[in-house]
């Protein structure tokens, strides 16, 4: 998948972490149908507490974002993970007994809390590029793997992948990377590659994706 | 008005401060007709470099709530704020021919500054109750006064008056006081008047107020 | 005075906004002796309130530091403002009459409140850069008045303007430059008058330089 | 050993995490010498980039601080974390042959990243007190095995098990029991236990005791 400019860059920059991330065992699991229930539904409640946290990442976003537009993308991601997309969270969760409340009161396993805390202070001590950097590798590359895994696979993770590679999430795959590319340019310029920056942002979103891979061991583990 | 249990609490301890700010000279002007045109459209466009910021205090809220419903109330505000509010105010002052490029560029007076930045810092140098402290002014000032000018009022400011003192917004003030109550419950108890915080939030919310009475003061000096 | 090399550019880019500030009413009534003691004694208060938050905004720098000798002088800077610089005031009010007891709890006026807010706001919603071009005119214009001032001027506040013209704030200064000038090269590489930036970093300084004329403004009305 | 009031329920509250913690396998290899040098090397190399985030959260803390006393002991505390301890960590490694940039630069482990980005983020979501929380294991259960441990031990760790068992960081840590004794009173009250709050701090304190064993857990692995 392509999506935009700047995500391409930074994932070639990633090297080998981004396959073992959009190709995890985990993944291959959800491909082929063998993940075993059980640890599905361990991933979908420390999901349910990512998210939660995720959105607070998104949320922070809206308060260092500088132009309207980038505000109104960040608003609206912010309000479609708390009012959407945590919602069906809990929909799948109940139909499978777990209620919201057994949700939220999940204790939360140190991976998924490292990922989201490292997310969350890209922004605070950085400004709205490197918390972009942080937050890219799990929207664009659920988005890849939801676009690759839609066009082989075994039925029993379809809904899941159904999700992640319709077109609606690819639609904000598309709207983020884009948000990420003008926020690119406003900030860094026509080359940014050549910027001093760039290694610094490339290095935050590396890291995120090495915390992908290890959410991913993580919910091998129930 | 009452909203809820806390905000009469709070409006009370903010003393004069309170009359100075719902019954300022500006919102007797919108009652009566009088407030002239060029402070109006001067207003508004102090008032949308405000909403920028004020969303960005909801944004804030979002990352420092505590349960789901919290959350979800934080971001449904941000996102009503920024991709409806704000684009109403764009829309009233494009018919007065001041673009959106106008607005976001409009030079922040002091005293709209001095406000939201204010907010802002409730935030982060407190907890989630703090900052709903200094929401709350603006919030629940402006259904008041919308709800008090509804009754009987001169025909030139009647767009104005009919949006804060509508239902919808009425609802909001509502929804907004109930999860102030519930915060208060949640983090200081039964009693809120006897803990030991209660007194520093009478007083961001007393400063708050203090800096509606200023923003209204600069609204009358285009 | 040229403090580095950064400096002398924000100082141009703010054009008649900074003589506005280190040539203030306020300033020469320092130089000559004409300022009344009960405006001096005034601003020395909120200049009290002031010191606190800008202790808060330097203390935020750490957080947002990259490099152990960005820490180490941020960190250097907090402690000498909050063990050293107000414990001067303290002092020099305390023989003035006025404890520390009475400066914690002055009442903070409208223009201290919206410069200190600014500029740690300035910190949440960007970067190190963002932060330091905030804190830039307070540190170094004090620094330009204390050396104009301490080459010729009345008895009646020599003390303060032995403090900024002396040779430890000048010290200071010359490392805050030079720290400043440093983290430019560091994240905007060697032209950053080039960087996309530039312009936002430039209107930082010039609004907190705006919000300074605003707090001598303030002195003037005890 | 007790310091103060609070610490001694926060620490029975985390039950079996504690002992967990302040007689892991790497304590006891401290003491009786049998750590092996090349996971006492790999841990300093952690602690390093731990200290670094370690005194972000205490500048953190200067910025919710709500006393001068607040603020001077936190700002003393950043300095001497920074300009202090941390340069004993560079002299100590670097006659191990690690020099500074080899530490600035190491690879943050995920169970490092994990626990400092939770205490960073518990000053961001919350207030002073939520901080102090997080904050508080590293820093008295240090205090509670350098004492444990100074009573008697193998010569291996002697320098390491004096640091923290001597006089002057046992001293810093009834400063800060002393710290937190005191903000727990002005925000709960005389009755804090009572307080709808209690059992979330006691859970800060208890989860970031858990990352304290991950800790530990990876230095035995270098």
């Amino acid at each position: 998948m392509s999506y935009g400019k700047t995500f391409p860059l930074w994932r070639d920059a990633a090297g080998q972490n981004w396959p073992a991330y959009v190709d995890h065992a985990f993944v291959r699991g959800l491909k082929d149908g063998t993940l075993p229930r059980a640890a599905f539904l361990h991933y979908l409640t420390q999901d349910y507490v990512f998210l939660i946290h995720f959105s607070r990442a998104w949320a922070l976003a809206v308060t260092k974002a500088e132009t309207p537009e980038e505000m109104r993308l960040c608003a609206g991601t912010v309000n479609a993970l708390i009012n959407e997309e945590i919602a069906l969270h809990v929909k799948t969760c109940g139909e499978a007994g777990i209620s919201e409340a057994d949700l939220f009161a999940a204790e939360e396993r140190p991976e998924n809390l490292a990922y989201t805390r490292y997310v969350l202070d890209a922004g605070h001590s950085g400004d709205f590029l490197d918390l972009l950097a942080a937050l890219a590798p799990c929207v664009l590359g659920y988005g890849e793997i939801g676009a690759t895994l839609i066009k082989d696979h075994a039925p029993a993770y379809a809904e899941w992948i159904g999700t992640y590679g319709g077109d609606e999430y690819q639609g904000v795959c598309h709207e983020v990377a884009a948000l990420i590319d003008a926020a690119v340019v406003r900030r860094l310029g026509d080359n940014p590659t050549e910027s001093p920056r760039w290694a610094s942002l490339c290095k935050r979103f590396d890291m995120a994706t090495k915390l992908e891979v290890g959410f991913w061991d993580m919910g091998l583990r129930p």
